[in-house]
């Protein structure tokens, strides 16, 4: 028998970083994010004032989960740095490592950072209106380097699942931003933005 | 073996309404639309003027037509009317029915006119910011029903297809959407929009 779901019709709310309509939202306070950032002294530092601050959430509508489907929302992450690392997310890779996602710049500046199974990096330069494709196999990561919230839209596969944990068990990605800093092992590359929007 | 894409960075120009970095371009005169419009006459003599512009046109960054991939890109279509009749796309269902497709407004004001296959008729609003999800197997046609442009991103599955002869063999979609009008054979449903937007 055919299934038929009905329209969904959501706003997305650029200011609060939301998705009105979201049928899911889901949070990653400072506190949710041990181990993530390599200054572990400014990490415990944040965490003692603002723990149980919101870091990033995402907000969307997910029709289901069948192959074939999609899933649209949108991601508001803190600006902010620990120790000369961004505020960043912990980044995944879609748990069908064949499906890729479309993040779409709404506010802020910030960076797609992208892992390839090979170790290879590539940093999208995010700003409002640009629309990035990160293909299947790839790990990505959103980093904040702006002095603003950073939001932006996304689409996804509905069957696509997220694994978190694959970055954390290879001991992080290769490749973390900071303001400045050279290519060493990590790596750190300062992302080339125009302006001086990621002084803090 | 595994094979890796590039990630993909483009730019929506919302002002020409167009994807920067685009990888394919498809347009519709008004031409091209012989028999969509039910007063003759009228698209006549917009032909006799206006045959060779583009009524609408398509940009997209289509990486692949794997299934589970993704197809992302910008539409933008002209202002206007053909009888009590706002310009139009032709329509379509997705060549494997089963695929959603997601429209993101970005300038103007539209309306997503969908009919599902019983007949049964959705009208969606679509203006800057507001996120529609249009469900598998809902024919969908997008109306210019503002003074302006209608812009739009979408994303939808990479192996959706198009069959835009769905609503000509079925000799029209149901439902036009006309500056007034009662719910007639064809039905005729004047979109609420706030504002006197649709009024030429």
């Amino acid at each position: 028998m055919l299934i038929l779901f009905e329209p969904g019709v959501c706003q997305v709310d650029v200011a609060t970083g939301r998705l009105k309509g979201a049928t899911n939202r889901y949070v990653k306070t400072f506190r949710d994010l041990a181990g993530l950032y390599r200054d572990e002294s400014a990490y415990q530092a944040l965490i003692a004032t603002r723990g149980d601050d919101v870091a990033y959430e995402v907000t969307d509508y997910k029709p289901s989960a069948n192959g074939g489907d999609i899933i649209i929302g949108v991601t508001r992450m803190e600006p902010g740095k620990i120790g000369d690392e961004y505020f960043m997310t912990r980044g995944h890779i879609h748990a069908r490592p064949n499906r890729p996602e479309m993040y779409y710049g709404e506010a802020g500046v910030g960076v797609m950072l992208l892992e390839s199974p090979h170790g290879e990096i590539r940093t999208i330069e995010m700003r409002a209106r640009t629309m990035c494709y990160v293909p299947p196999f790839w790990i990505h990561r959103s980093v904040n380097v702006g002095l603003e919230p950073l939001v932006m839209t996304f689409s996804y596969p509905a069957d696509a699942g997220q694994d978190y944990d694959v970055i954390a068990k290879a001991g992080g990605m290769r490749t973390v931003l900071s303001m400045t800093g050279t290519v060493d092992g990590p790596q750190s590359i300062t992302p080339v933005i125009q302006g001086d929007t990621h002084r803090l």
